[in-house]
């Protein structure tokens, strides 16, 4: 068991084509503990994006501070401060805070499948 | 995708022996989307616990506010807002809120296990 506040974690850009102004912190990966799943922390500063990607690993979203708009749902889809978000399986998705003025930070949550790219 | 406020999910006490002051909502369970792993909310009001217990499941947890002493770990273990927390497989652990003076919520999953009580 352990307790490390989430900026212990290293901070790295995300590299996925298109995406600016967001990073990732690996909270609880392969090496720090994690079995079967994955708990990371994003943050799209304010002009950044991730655009739409797809991969096979559903997430598990919580939504800590700002807001962003969600690419790949229904047409006017946000996510805010307190809000869950739940992206299925190979689900075309993004997040849009080019319009925002405050950092859109989440949790978001992977099964760690033998294909998956983590730490 | 479904994108919802947390406070959408019912909130029911916690009923394990000895719980105080605990609620639940399970905001991403099997009955939701979830494949592999569930998302919960806990929170532990001011004056509550939920003491030792075991299970199969790990914990992966972040805080989203108040402080807590952790019980299980090292003397002294304290988890508060803005904390990672990983507690592996079938190690006792529990959360003791009995002297704060604010609720202690955290984010909370599981992996969603044949045997898992799950929703």
């Amino acid at each position: 068991m352990y307790v490390i506040n989430y900026k212990e974690r290293g901070e790295t850009p995300v590299e996925l084509a298109g995406s600016k102004n967001m990073t990732v912190r690996w909270l609880i990966g392969l090496n720090t503990g994690a079995k079967t799943y994955a708990m990371r922390h994003f943050e799209i500063k304010p002009g950044g994006i991730i655009p739409l990607h797809t991969h096979e690993e559903e997430h598990e979203i919580f939504v800590l501070e700002g807001e962003a708009a969600v690419l790949g749902g229904e047409e006017g889809m946000v996510a805010k401060k307190d809000d869950v978000v739940f992206v299925p399986s190979n689900l075309s998705h993004g997040y849009d805070n080019t319009k925002g003025k405050k950092s859109f930070c989440f949790i978001c949550c992977i099964p760690l499948l033998p294909t998956s790219d983590t730490q």
